[in-house]
């Protein structure tokens, strides 16, 4: 079951819907040719398909191991494709080229990103972490401390880590006992124990940079205490070299259900040396860069497992055969059909497609956005664009992942028995893609973000803005070339609207009952974005087969928006009558009753 | 997070809403006193609380191990609790006295099994793969060997095994290529391979007792060419006693995602001597008894499991402090509220009890349906009960597995990123009831059996009968104690009806379009049933309330069984609506454009 990456699908985004070459004028694609990002798509998929794939079944089973000098051992081969894939500059492929970045648009980063996480999600977390720490540094560092580490961060050379959770301590991080004692020469020690430290220690890298949050002695209680600071495994020399080992470790590695591959570390400070980013109790002002860039990966990485496990499930309905159709033989010369011909197999295949293609063209949307935001000229696009990377972002992330579970799922469900074997893949994607329903703030933790932050920041002005594109959208393609898409796109809107009200209505005096119903609401948020989404992918499909192309990519892509439209948004009422519910049956338990 | 049992539960369903006292005219009830069922419940629990649910965990990380002799060693400690259980008396609960079972009501020993399931569902596939060798060979089996083999099988002292499964068919039992040469003494010589044995090989039992699909020498090709074999371990002599060893063996172990503490064998025959149950060619018959105990089997295992994850769930939401409520603080002499005050947690909890507590009055009124066909002295009462066996046992085995996977999808969330690591029990749950959507006919296959098959059956007797109970118990009881809960089933039954007479319009003359609704029909199917018995469950828990019980187990249930129909009933419009789509959409596809 060989990885394939998505590249057809990016080429049709980039060209056809998006049409990113219309974005010329912006920081970044000037570079970004489309014979670049043609070119780019093509090696990405061939490094990611032959070397990385290959690597992700092994790392599961062999896992990491930590060693009695506190070091960690990755699986096999891992070391040996970090080290080819930073020699490729594939790391820089986004980054600033101030320090040393290739510059390219966010947007194609992306969709590296997304082929990276398929062909190994624990693979792409040791990258993928660095990313993170990229943007602290950048949010909160002082010019020395840029200069010093964004480079080598960049190219990969050093790798980077977020450290947030201690063991009575997740999503509650005023909680935090981790403490920082300022020291003569400006920077502070940093003690406490932190777990779940992805990517927390391996020997791919001379150097890993903790980004550790920590409370300034004397600091005061709750969230407005916290700071966060810069603590890398060797302290650097003005030249930038790995230099005096900081006294951290890895004290432990957690046992997981999936993702083997990536080391998830205990972490132990005992007066370690660290750097203040940012202003002294604002750290979570910092973090929250660095946590947004993680849960839109979070968000990638649903759609990329989902991705890699239907295309195992497609390769093995079409190989397996058992069972014949149920209107007569279609391979009367074989001993049974493929299992293909049954109507449920097809509708867990073409239902996965629907929503990892809706999914694929909203994260595309989306990164779009982030390079509206930092590179347009224009002001009210910036802010435009800002908006909604802030409103979208617990969208993506929950709606992708919930969805991406579905998608695996299925896959297995595809599989039949063989699929709750370790000799397919099918386990490992499922096992792999459970944790992104829940790091970076559990799903439920984003509709809550969604529901009592997002949709009043600025006084509701991203969401107004985002509702009003979308009705401007249907006034102007009702009439189009896929009208069924934008009648589904307006029904759906309709009930988001619908519920958009009723948490006015009832959620402002009630904040439980806005809480209750607010992954439902999130839910009709995300098929609503998909069906924009869809709508706007079946008009460019239209429209590339009105002008005489004979791909039949486009006629295929038609097919699949059509079950988007039977099976996937029929959801929403669902998820409208849910919420309407409130909260008054889930209170009228007590403690003792549960 | 130690398990407990339900014990309360079916206390209600037996005493309040069932109330099986009235059948104590039936075979098997005149024993059955209320003490003695209470005995059973209370010491059930006992022994799979203490005893069996300890295992768990530790069995899931050794797993089982093939020695190079061919024999497998169970996780420490299966054997004996094992032994334990067989001295109790345990596995002959439901059995017939003619073999040395206890006789008790079939309502009875499901109980019992779901205990054991819950504390450990590897565990209690060895005890239960027994039982549908037991209904095999009642079906099939001569006197001879039902007396040499059924009381050794049912108190415990022998186990059985079922053989299917080849790794080219698996579903398409037709292509089965394992044959049996009839011998000079009436014997059949055994040669094949077979995959997926569940309990195939361990050193809890003297014997174990294969059941083996496999074609007679020259017999017809396809499913009409199948005879199903008796093939034991070691050949007792006439006094059966174990003696000389039968040529098969266990090749092999299955890697699995979950259930590692049961030994999923690869089995090889090889000239073993079987004997044939029932007639040459006409092994599917026997199977299906068999299958069918299976797959009500594997129903229980989805809500058992379910149900585990769900205590283990409820326990660490009680402990974690992590956050405060919306509406202000609940403990503020602590560091932070317990996530219990968190809606979102909450919505998980209660809908995870809502469909745990209906599934468990299905699951129980089915199993009395099964005593009434076995024990009614009427007639009609028998006719009706085994057809209501017939028509429901696709719905408990899908419809219980694909919301018991709900349930610990949710369990494994309320607990966080605690719930990915295997120090909690959240994963093992979840990748222990994976395989029950799959195993005994995938919950596709289940789908594609009601809707094909058992509807129609009978010229639609059976479900115009189930449709009938439905629409008396409505009409009798909307003035009644708890008309939301009639409502709510009316309602329920009418898309129900929506759904049956679209697939009589449309299925007749178009497989495909009946097969593509087939598993969203099921979900609106089993919604109603359990709409059905969450209005007799409110009946009852009315009227003790009214009765004058101080009890608060009754205002529970009530309020429990508001979250069913806020927030389980909605579903099923969406499947209604899916299920419209017909196939159209499904097959617009070429092979290719997968």
């Amino acid at each position: 079951m060989p990885y394939k990456a998505p590249v057809r699908d990016y080429q049709f985004l980039f060209n056809d819907v998006f049409k990113i070459e219309q974005y010329s004028n912006l920081k970044g694609f000037e570079e970004a040719s489309p014979d670049l990002v043609a070119a780019i798509l093509e090696e990405g998929a061939r490094f990611t398909e032959e070397v990385v794939a290959p690597l992700n079944g092994p790392g599961d089973k062999e896992g990491c191991v930590l060693n009695a000098d506190h070091t960690v051992t990755a699986p096999k081969g891992y070391k040996e494709a970090y080290q080819q894939m930073v020699e490729a500059g594939w790391p820089a492929l986004g980054g600033d080229p101030k320090y040393g970045g290739q510059g390219l648009p966010h947007v194609v980063s992306t969709a590296y990103s997304e082929m990276l996480t398929g062909a190994s999600s624990a693979f792409a977390m040791y990258p993928g972490l660095t990313d993170g720490a990229v943007a602290a540094l950048t949010a909160g560092g002082t010019d020395e401390l840029r200069d010093l580490y964004l480079p080598k961060l960049i190219s990969g050379e050093w790798s980077g880590t977020m450290n947030l959770t201690e063991p009575h301590c997740g999503t509650d991080l005023g909680l935090l006992r981790s403490k920082a004692v300022p020291d003569a020469d400006g920077t502070y020690k940093i003690s406490g124990q932190k777990i779940w430290i992805s990517a927390g220690e391996h020997d791919f890298t001379s150097n890993i940079c903790h980004l550790v949050l920590a409370r300034i002695e004397g600091g005061p209680a709750g969230v407005k205490g916290i700071s966060l600071f810069l603590v890398p495994k060797f302290i650097p020399d003005a030249d930038g070299h790995p230099g005096e080992r900081n006294s951290l470790q890895c004290a432990g590695l957690e046992h997981k259900m999936g993702i083997h591959g990536n080391s998830t570390c205990v972490m132990v400070y005992e007066d370690a040396k660290g750097w203040l980013l940012g202003n002294a109790h604002e750290g979570l002002k910092i973090m929250f860069y660095m946590m947004n860039n993680a849960r839109l990966g979070v968000g990638l990485q649903g759609l990329a497992i989902g991705h890699a496990s239907h295309v195992a499930a497609v390769e093995f309905a079409k190989d397996r055969l058992q069972g014949r159709a149920l209107t007569g033989p279609k391979s009367p010369d074989k001993p049974a059909d493929s299992i293909l011909v049954h109507p449920d197999v097809r509708r867990m295949l073409l239902e996965s497609r629907a929503l990892l293609e809706g999914g694929r063209a909203f994260l595309t949307w989306v990164s779009l956005q982030a390079d509206l935001a930092k590179g347009s000229e224009d002001e009210a696009t910036r802010e435009k664009a800002s908006d909604y990377m802030g409103l979208l972002t617990p969208v993506i992330k929950a709606f992708l992942t919930e969805k991406g579970l579905k998608v695996t799922q299925d896959s297995m469900q595809v599989h039949g028995g063989s699929g709750f074997t370790e000799h397919f893949p099918a386990s490992q994607y499922m096992r792999d893609i459970r944790i992104t329903l829940i790091y970076e703030g559990t799903n439920g933790v984003q509709a809550l973000d969604l529901v009592g932050r997002k949709l009043s920041s600025k006084g509701g002005r991203s969401v107004m803005t985002f509702f009003g594109e979308i009705d401007a959208y249907v006034a102007e393609h009702e009439g189009g070339k896929a009208p069924a898409f934008v009648k589904g796109l307006k029904e759906t809107k309709a009930k988001l609207m619908d519920g958009t009200m009723w948490l006015m209505q009832n959620g402002m005096g009630n904040p439980d009952a806005a809480a209750a119903g607010s992954l439902d609401y999130l839910h009709i948020f995300g098929l609503t974005s998909l069906a924009y989404m869809w709508a706007m992918m079946a008009e460019s499909a239209q429209a590339a087969i009105d002008a005489g192309s004979t791909d039949p990519y486009y006629a295929t892509k038609l097919k699949v928006g059509r079950v988007f439209l039977d099976r996937i948004l029929p959801e929403a009422d669902a998820h409208l009558q849910r919420m309407k519910a409130g909260a008054e049956d889930l209170f009228a338990l007590e403690d003792e009753e549960f």
